[in-house]
């Protein structure tokens, strides 16, 4: 196969890969998710969580505070070299609390190193950063999470 | 041309139906809409409406309510098999309502089955399901709609 | 290199250029989204600017208003023809005011002119449509912005 085509249909299966991560969270399975990873992948979740079985009780964690989500990927930015890969993507995720059916919204970016594993793409290290979050149950809580990664302080012209 | 390019091209013209899609709904075009079902297709919006007349009438109903709308595509998810496909969307939706210019807010997925036709890809089946709602003026509406498809009933860790 | 594959890679680089700008703007470095365009492209944001110095300082005044920006670009749609192109993008974008920390939701499409230059795609013409916007702060600014790009005008059936 012509190397450019190659390089096409890696990037479409890293796609495919983060889709499938999504797919996996918003079906409530946690161990499905981090089937997602390599055997001793790093996922940062606040906190860092290495091997698929910390990460699916990590994930797992988490899923149980909320009765839905719905993680939406966007400007996936993917750059393959060979067996390995970086990844940098928006997500907006929209959340029901199970606790009170309150809506919850995230804004975030899924920053990845990605490697050719014997059956495919798998996650080596990926950590999620939260640029924006929204609750109209707590409008008092932090609104200001993390900046964008590499976000400029440039002063405005005053 | 090569079968693995075929496929990639595949992918990227049944992508395109389904942003036209949603750029003839929010050209407020039910029969553009209409017209990315095969002859027979079937539309399930609430109800099962088969072919592009029934199809375009269900559509320019729902449209009647809305000033403006804007469906917003992600996590697609396409599968081709020889001239049939099969596809998984995530789609957010801002809508304005006519009545009083209030917003409303949709998550939702589309479930797709896909034939090529003489003129390409169309709509065999597609099926939308509501995972969320978020209307300020109706916030005592129905919070909870479908869940993710096939979402997991685990029970939460207490 | 096969011409199908050829346009495959060249819409896949225009993707690439859409995110790239994407992430400029949310890294808060106008300069660096202003080199998204040819030497004398043009931006419309609200006034025409041309030439990459006169869009940079539009840019950063328009910056300055906010202390965090979050720009999901979906429903890419490219035509290619030789060195040239176009695009119509959807875009939803979350910001925090600088002022008070509010939130502003703002729904757009993205309408550019691209061309081929010696180091990649760049725009040639791009033009900035808001459909819709919501603050919590102003909840009576105005809430009808643009209409969808060549939005019909078909009247209700009452």
């Amino acid at each position: 196969v012509d190397e450019a085509l190659r390089r096409l249909i890696d990037e479409r299966d890293i796609y495919r890969l983060l889709v499938h991560y999504a797919e996996r969270i918003d079906a409530n399975d946690p161990e499905g998710a981090a089937d997602c990873f390599t055997a001793d992948g790093v996922g940062i979740y606040w906190g860092e969580y290495r091997g698929r079985a910390a990460i699916a009780a990590r994930l797992g964690g988490i899923l149980d505070d909320f009765s839905a989500t719905s993680h939406h990927l966007s400007n996936v930015s993917i750059e393959v070299s060979g067996d390995r890969a970086t990844a940098l993507s928006y997500v907006y995720a929209f959340h029901r609390l199970r606790r009170d059916d309150s809506p919850l919204h995230v804004w975030g970016r899924w920053i990845d190193r990605i490697e050719r594993a014997e059956d495919g793409w798998r996650f080596a290290r990926r950590e999620v950063a939260r640029v924006g979050r929204l609750s109209p149950v707590t409008p008092d809580g932090p609104v200001q999470l993390q900046p964008h990664p590499g976000r400029l302080d440039r002063s405005p012209e005053t």
